[in-house]
């Protein structure tokens, strides 16, 4: 379930109107500004872009981003954005960043359904003139590279079918490559990047009833380089993706400096779908609020922001 | 240009009626099927389908495969699916009747549009209940599994923009990788399944101008094993589509006992986009008119259906 509070809105246009009072003056008022898009959903905030943009002329985004600024602005301007558009800026912030956050890659394409990964690619060709698969593969090399291409140019088959037989054989394959490191990684990204969702959480099981331990959990002695750690990423993605972005919430509020990239992705992009249950799994696993923490680890205009998409 | 002379029907129930009138007795009228479905475009078939469905409670493509046989049945099959769906049963057939038919796949994931080949995986989910790149990767390895499934799961940009920096390093390195052969096929994977076609073109037409030869003339010395033939059939089908058609019809019909699924192929794939095209090319090419060769190497009724198609 979400965590966005969605008010009823008169129309786009008085939201637009309403939001150019609010640049008005010296430093926009962003508590205005807050009160109105964290609480519209992704349908209302592309109506009021457009009904701005037909009154002043001018890109609403493009204003946000001269009005506010830090955090706030980016989280605001993720916000803001078409989610299939936000998610190929996402990609190619983390492909030519030089941070290599591959992990950013490999949760789009592991959580996102075809339809919508998909749609990512359009974006994708729209915003930079040049595909997706291009830039992953023109920035990367061997076995993460292949992996990384397999990831993000899958289109898995979403039907329920499971074949018992192949869980079987695909698990032994897992469990010999990840037992030698150096192992068969060929076999590896095939079952990874061409399996069903449904299968492959089959085979992840199998893994864990024949060797007591899930492969993601095997997987973290060895999570010493890149195509280690982007495997690690899709098998946690694909098996439960919300305790995944559970487990990048805490990373993000509990590492020194917090990790403000992290922390606004996830807001961002689960709070019209599912950060309610990641909420709860955040409490479950911590003892502790998700809306305390990032009270405490963030601050300002940023901090508003944040909570009123976690619903508070 | 097209070579379907589409004839105006009258509507759809009327053809459906016409077909059914065609089936009775013993052995159907193969004439008055050529008449009716030799003469509809790809919309009108497909209506004519619904209809005969809804009048007579039965599947119009079953109905035509138990009244007719051999090569004419086959090639009326195939002219009566959808184009995604007749695309999507030529790749499982290729992938999976042990004849290597690797060129099949290639040429699909070449010479369609990033859309077109997007429609076709979408149809191979609903026919095969698993994704078209589980089963090419499932049957494949090593390099040529890479260059297959690359050339499958690609969304190629499709802007017009060229980097000419691009063009005159990648034509390098496709010349490092053709003179040993045993070069880096990697790079060439990455190159020929994530660039867009236009910029491929540039790339292949800097590699002539560099080495006096095209890039598909010297893949011919070593096109040996099914990785260089595969990458051949790609570069051809990118570079131009119509001259590679022209050459499978031109093999086609010279092979001793010609090839008919090559030669159906090609003419339902064609018959309504550019079919007047490549037989143009091929009048140019043999001097000799294809109409001519494919009255003479075929013989009935699924001659009969191949020289409507070709509009005689």
């Amino acid at each position: 379930m979400a965590t966005l509070v969605v008010h009823n809105q008169t129309s786009s246009a008085q939201d637009a109107e309403a939001l150019q009072q609010a640049f008005k003056g010296w430093g926009a008022d962003d508590k205005a500004i807050i009160a109105i898009l964290g609480h519209r959903n992704v349908h209302q905030r592309q109506e009021i872009r457009k009904a701005y943009e037909e009154i002043y002329q001018e890109d609403l985004i493009k204003r946000l981003e001269s009005e506010i600024s830090g955090d706030f602005e980016r989280a605001m301007y993720r916000w803001m954005l078409q989610p299939a558009d936000r998610d190929a800026v996402l990609v190619n912030v983390a492909i030519k960043n030089g941070t290599k956050d591959y992990h950013v890659i490999a949760e789009i394409a592991c959580v996102l359904s075809a339809e919508e990964l998909l749609a990512v690619r359009r974006a994708y060709h729209r915003r930079y003139k040049c595909s997706l698969e291009e830039d992953v593969a023109a920035n990367t090399t061997g076995n993460l590279r292949q992996l990384l291409v397999g990831l993000v140019t899958s289109y898995r088959y979403e039907g329920d079918e499971i074949n018992v037989k192949f869980s079987q054989t695909e698990a032994n394959v897992l469990h010999e490559s990840v037992k030698e490191k150096k192992g068969n990684s060929e076999e590896v990204i095939r079952i990874l990047t061409t399996r069903s969702k449904t299968q492959l959480v089959a085979t992840f099981n199998r893994y864990r009833d024949e060797h007591g331990i899930s492969i993601s959990k095997k997987l973290l002695d060895q999570t010493s380089d890149d195509f280690h750690k982007v495997l690690h990423t899709a098998i946690r993605c694909i098996n439960d993706h919300k305790k995944y972005y559970e487990k990048v919430l805490r990373n993000a509020v509990k590492k020194f400096g917090t990790d403000e990239d992290g922390l606004s992705r996830v807001i961002v992009t689960r709070a019209e779908k599912d950060l309610k249950d990641i909420k709860e799994l955040y409490y479950k696993r911590n003892s502790v609020h998700l809306e305390d923490e990032v009270s405490k680890e963030t601050s300002g205009d940023y901090k508003k922001f944040l909570l009123t998409l976690l619903g508070k």
